[in-house]
């Protein structure tokens, strides 16, 4: 772990990614000594950072951090935060304040082996996600929906839930974002209202569109999830996760679910 | 400051309270070592952590610790923050996380000395807020919206800015509550869709029901703000601030929000 490039577990009570959840955040694996997409996920910080009007780290500075993390453990889940920093009381952000870098390295999580091949057992979640196009697309760490829609279910069989917005659009998975395959087609979930915009989400979009395959990004409901040829959920620890189950819907075919795995898991290993 | 009892002005990179905003607060004001209106603060804690699913560490506790930072500072504001905790990764809350309980002190603020006689200038955000009925009224850490809010203005002469909800209603101040007086009744946006309901609102509320003015807890929009007779806006800080000032709009007079403002401070100083 790393505070401000300080070997450190803690930060100040003061920190408004604590008081307020002022911050951003990255979910990166690391194979080989080898933060995979690293630039790519920089460019997402980068991104989230000046839509909330965080000054964002240079580059180099958290690419050396990087470095050092994983000169002490190859093979790893790394989490790192941006905050605000810490100030004076009140909401109203201080331009004094110098944003907080905090990394964390975890041990990748032991998920059972033939989820990725033979796909997984997905539900519904009741919570609804609000609309806030302010902030929609941002990975921030205002998450307190995630939270409550990740504690609705309790079966340990259920690799994921699928959250709808307050009008009952399906919007992305809890800690995923999510993929329609219909008649030859890719849609995924317009995500201008709510939601988090994923680096995995756009490698995919540019994978089809490398490969002539139409993508829609756009609104859908759950009938449309039903009715699909085949669903797939992405994220950067997971990979790619074909849906086998939902509610009474099974799917046994994944071909396109498997192609973007292939290819996904080929580039990462290069 | 205290984290768990101990004097630390530190927690753990791991606390959900940073890594979700998933926790409650409480700003409570003290005077002559006591803070002020504590067991209502508790009660509004409690009921926040029920609605998150949150263990509440419980009264005499809380109590005990209070008692310690007021020792040391008899003139005060009191921040209390509970967060689930600090666990294991993922959005899942576990069942073997022990709530944090982090104490922070601060002098108090120094506004104007006549803005509480003779009112405030206000504005109207941009920034609007999203519906969220699952936890709207709850005091939470996911304060992101009241951050842009706040950040929106930096003129040092208006004092607090006035947010509406995608629906265009109007709902809350920034960092405060909001309070209409029109034809004798007291009108108070209904906060079952967005906002923070504060315990000075309530003791608002109590005061007009003990003295037989209506209350009425509704949806209204911005022009029957422009239209009431006063507008006065609570919190445990800044005590009752009545508007002056709200775009080409201004109010000279404010008898009932001066009634509040002395009944208020009255039970205060008791």
């Amino acid at each position: 772990m790393l505070v401000n490039g300080k070997k450190c577990d803690l930060i100040s009570i003061r920190d408004r990614g604590l008081l307020y959840g002022d911050g951003v955040f990255r979910t990166i694996r690391a194979s080989q000594g080898h933060a995979l997409h690293w630039p790519l996920h920089y460019l997402k910080l980068q991104h989230d950072c000046f839509v909330l009007g965080i000054t964002c780290p240079n580059f180099v500075l958290l690419s050396d951090e990087l470095r050092s993390l994983l000169s002490a453990q190859s093979e790893c889940v790394i989490k790192l935060i941006v905050t605000r920093g810490s100030g004076t009381r009140g909401y109203a952000p201080n331009i004094l304040e110098e944003p907080t870098r905090i990394w964390d390295v975890f041990s990748h999580p032991k998920y059972p082996m033939d989820w990725a091949a033979n796909g997984v057992k997905v539900r519904w979640c009741q919570l609804r996600l609000s609309h806030q196009p302010r902030f929609a697309g941002i990975k921030h760490l205002n998450r307190l929906e995630n939270v409550l829609a990740a504690a609705e279910s309790g079966d340990e069989d259920i690799a994921e839930g699928l959250l709808m917005d307050v009008m009952g659009n399906v919007i992305e998975g809890v800690r995923s974002n999510l993929f329609l395959v219909s008649q030859g087609r890719l849609i995924t979930p317009d995500l201008s209202n709510c939601g988090v915009a994923g680096v995995q989400r756009e490698r995919v979009m540019a994978w089809a569109s490398e490969n002539g395959i139409p993508v829609q990004v756009r609104s859908f409901l759950p009938d449309d999830v039903m009715e699909a040829d085949e669903v797939f959920l992405v994220n950067s620890v997971i990979g790619v996760w074909p849906v086998r189950e939902l509610e009474q819907r099974r799917w046994e075919l994944f071909p396109i679910s498997t192609r973007v795995r292939e290819y996904l898991s080929k580039q990462d290993s290069r």
